[in-house]
């Protein structure tokens, strides 16, 4: 059918046109159906239908759409009906509970990354997936795909170092010490990191307050071969860009299926030529995982998976029950990271978290004897050498050399919240705890965050601060503030959790 | 935040705005969140995000909310970060195998009726509800959410018959027989039908090449009354609105989960009023049940639902596995089922099949004795009161009650196709045959279909006539014609079905 294209200047992150339900009719076609579309270029796109907005005869045409096609306003186009990439029957197969192959996960992923995929058959994989798991050589093949469906590094020298954290702990700032330590003892670390979706920080947004983070795969390479490490931002890499797309679906259903989460860990370790990684597993009641058992199992299938991969993987079970160190949110993070570096001084649970992960990585690398790894890790700090080559790390990647703990701003309105009694902390509760420092504005306000005074096991006198919240501006302070009353981050010995009073 | 309204002016189906990257961030809110917009009126909309579309500052909105809004371009609007509905959560309980309540999948419906939900949580309600399905308390209350949150008809006088066919089977016009004849014989049927999306014509499709069929829910009452039924489009009515939205997420992942279907007929019956019905469950290899089982199982959940909502259900296991009749597609079958009416003659299955589920339906509603409903049905015919009430109802619904079956219009673009070889037609194949159909322009060319000279065990010669195909257009014509030799319709005795050659 012969048709006039009208542009419809959005984004919608496929080749989407719009027809009047009358021409749809005609042409034997639905919502989410596809046609073909030609003029001097040819694309497969997917057609919304309207009663409205288009009138017959004309096709509305995205801006993807739109760009492929370099059309004209009212230029005419010929449209025709097309099939249903062969995905859509691979995901179908899915909710059948039916296994699927390399071949079939390798053309659902690849039509994923190409945007050939609707929201609605996107989210019926993502959402069968979730119900029904994958075996572990699906989670291989998953793995195999995203990896090929975007960028690769690869090192001319080896061991190539990488550690992860699946989450879920607040102030898990970790990353700022374990990278510029394993460089500094002459190994190679090309890490990338995540942004927080619903935590308070993640690695990339607290590096980014010392340095640009976006960076392709092959300025990785260059940065990594040049001073050791780097901590980029994964999303600008164009590494697993599969995963952005899934990660699109599972935000809004509040989903992290598991099959997901290890391909999407060990795809982008993969693709960046890590072959030796310590993953991290925080254990607790309110992280993501919270038990040993489950936090075991996790740790073997991340190991299995590293076997096929020819990977070496090891995991540590950390403690995830309350934060790691005690500042949690931006420059916050980054001030008590960089302390450590300059002074091997800070809150022993992030000390020791950090040099426990750096040990593991100094030994599976092979600079330090077993059992000998903690040992040259606190050395390589005490020594400068791990700050130094911090520096060269923020330097290489285009930040101030000359940065230090001082000079690492924070948000200058400021509350401290009091203890309403004297007793000991017996809780502090992680979620409410991340849900105040985004009301305080972050992880976009990069001054934003709170700073702990009393620590689980800590006896506090009433009147005696428990918390300090940082933030940019004053409203959100204010509306910080508020909530951390409203629903108290801490429970100290004795308080009481409500009232409830008969009047 | 405060931002300026910029017009998207694209249907979305639900409120929903585009904000730039930067103010998502600084909101904190991701694509698929909620935001609180307010300038006079306040609405809750998805939100999308953009890097390019929608400079930072501005909101783009999209028709829905900018009408809810009567925005003006420019104007300052206040947006905040809201909560996802609480249907959302009820979304995951069942993705996680939990059992709903009834409050809980009112929710649900009501929600994708009102558009509060993404396409992303639509679909993953769908997907989990086709892979756990529903037990008989989650379909009963889905089934009356559907009716609340939708028109509803009820009549003075009972019994108010209905009969509905689960489809599947080509040339099923048998609506056109039984609802003249049921009203014929004084009893109620405000029959709603739907438009083929997959097959050669709904029986929708049909009447409407007779009269117009898009009526509210009120008008089917009017008309009902008037001469004791009608045959209208139930997607024009309001009635379980809830239905073509997720058939919408269900076409394009090509399910039909049990419980859906279930709940969406009974919902469409009771809603109208009817309290007596008829289910035709058409049965073989190429229709929706394929097995003796399956279709006894399908009657028991339908028949055990009418209990729970006091209506009466019988089911009729019907010979799917060939065409009803000889006519497929628009005119052909209207032709066919005025012949039937006029002169009580035409094709045995299509005859008897009309008998039979009428005379069911008059035992049901009392107006002839247990037995006897068939013969009654015959007389009916015969005595030309069904023809005489089905030009009434074709009048009360604005057509031209001198229509007959000469003079409905068939496609004057005709082709017939010959047996390659002697002998007995051994297979109709039903879906290429429908393939063929749709080629030829069915359902939106009301003269396009194909008329079967010879059906299943029939002799034919070399060069007789197997089938005519008939369009209004030459080009689809030729295309039908080359798709029927491509991959031929009929299976005659002996026919080489591929020849693989050495060359």
């Amino acid at each position: 059918m012969k048709m006039k294209a009208q542009p419809y200047d959005i984004e919608v992150g496929r080749y989407e046109v719009i027809l009047n339900a009358l021409d749809a009719d005609e042409l034997g076609v639905h919502a989410g159906d596809r046609v073909q579309v030609k003029n001097r270029d040819t694309i497969t796109a997917v057609v919304e239908t309207t009663d409205a907005i288009v009138p017959a005869g004309r096709l509305g045409v995205y801006r993807e759409a739109w760009e492929a096609l370099k059309a004209i306003p009212d230029e005419v186009i010929e449209v025709l009906p097309a099939s249903r990439p062969s995905s859509v029957s691979f995901i179908k197969k899915k909710m059948d509970k039916q296994k699927l192959t390399s071949e079939e996960l390798h053309d659902i992923i690849a039509d994923i990354v190409e945007g050939n995929l609707t929201e609605v058959e996107l989210t019926a994989f993502v959402t069968a997936s979730y119900i029904y798991g994958m075996d572990a050589d699906e989670i291989e093949w998953m793995t195999r795909a995203m990896v090929k469906t975007g960028d690769q590094v690869s090192f001319d020298t080896h061991p190539v170092m990488d550690h992860h954290s699946i989450g879920g702990v607040p102030g898990n700032k970790i990353t700022l010490g374990v990278v510029p330590i394993i460089a500094a003892a002459g190994l190679l670390i090309p890490k990338t990191s995540s942004r927080a979706i619903t935590g308070a920080g993640g690695s990339a947004d607290l590096m980014e307050i010392l340095a640009p983070v976006s960076f392709s795969a092959e300025d990785v390479k260059k940065m990594t071969t040049k001073v050791g490490g780097c901590i980029v931002w994964g999303g600008a890499t164009n590494i697993a860009p599969a995963d952005d797309k899934i990660i699109g679906v599972e935000y809004p259903l509040s989903i992290d299926p598991k099959s997901q989460l290890i391909a999407s860990v060990m795809a982008k370790k993969f693709a960046v030529g890590a072959d030796t990684m310590v993953l991290d597993i925080p254990m607790g009641n309110e992280s993501k995982i919270a038990t040993i058992q489950e936090a075991r199992k996790l740790a073997r299938d991340f190991i299995d998976l590293g076997d096929r991969l020819k990977m070496r993987v090891e995991c540590a079970i950390t403690y995830g029950g309350s934060p790691v160190g005690r500042a949690i949110g931006g420059g916050l993070e980054v001030k008590e990271a960089m302390t450590m570096l300059e002074k091997f001084e800070g809150p022993t649970s992030f000390m020791e978290k950090t040099i426990a992960i750096s040990g593991m990585m100094l030994e599976m690398g092979g600079v330090s004897a077993r059992g000998e790894g903690q040992k040259m890790a606190t050395e390589v700090v005490k020594s400068g050498r791990a700050l130094k080559k911090f520096k060269e790390i923020i330097e290489v990647q285009g930040g101030d050399p000359n940065v230090t703990s001082e000079t690492v701003p924070v948000g200058d309105k400021v509350a401290t919240v009091l203890s309403p009694q004297d007793g000991y902390v017996l809780e502090i509760y992680n979620k409410r705890l991340v849900a105040v420092c985004r009301t305080a504005g972050a992880p976009h306000d990069k001054g934003a965050g709170i700073l702990i005074q009393r620590k689980k096991g800590e006896y506090v006198k009433r009147g005696d601060g428990l918390f300090t919240i940082y933030a940019d501006k004053e409203w959100k302070l204010d509306a910080a503030i508020k909530e951390s009353l409203r629903d108290p981050i801490m429970y100290v010995e004795g308080m009481v959790l409500e009232k409830v009073q008969v009047v």
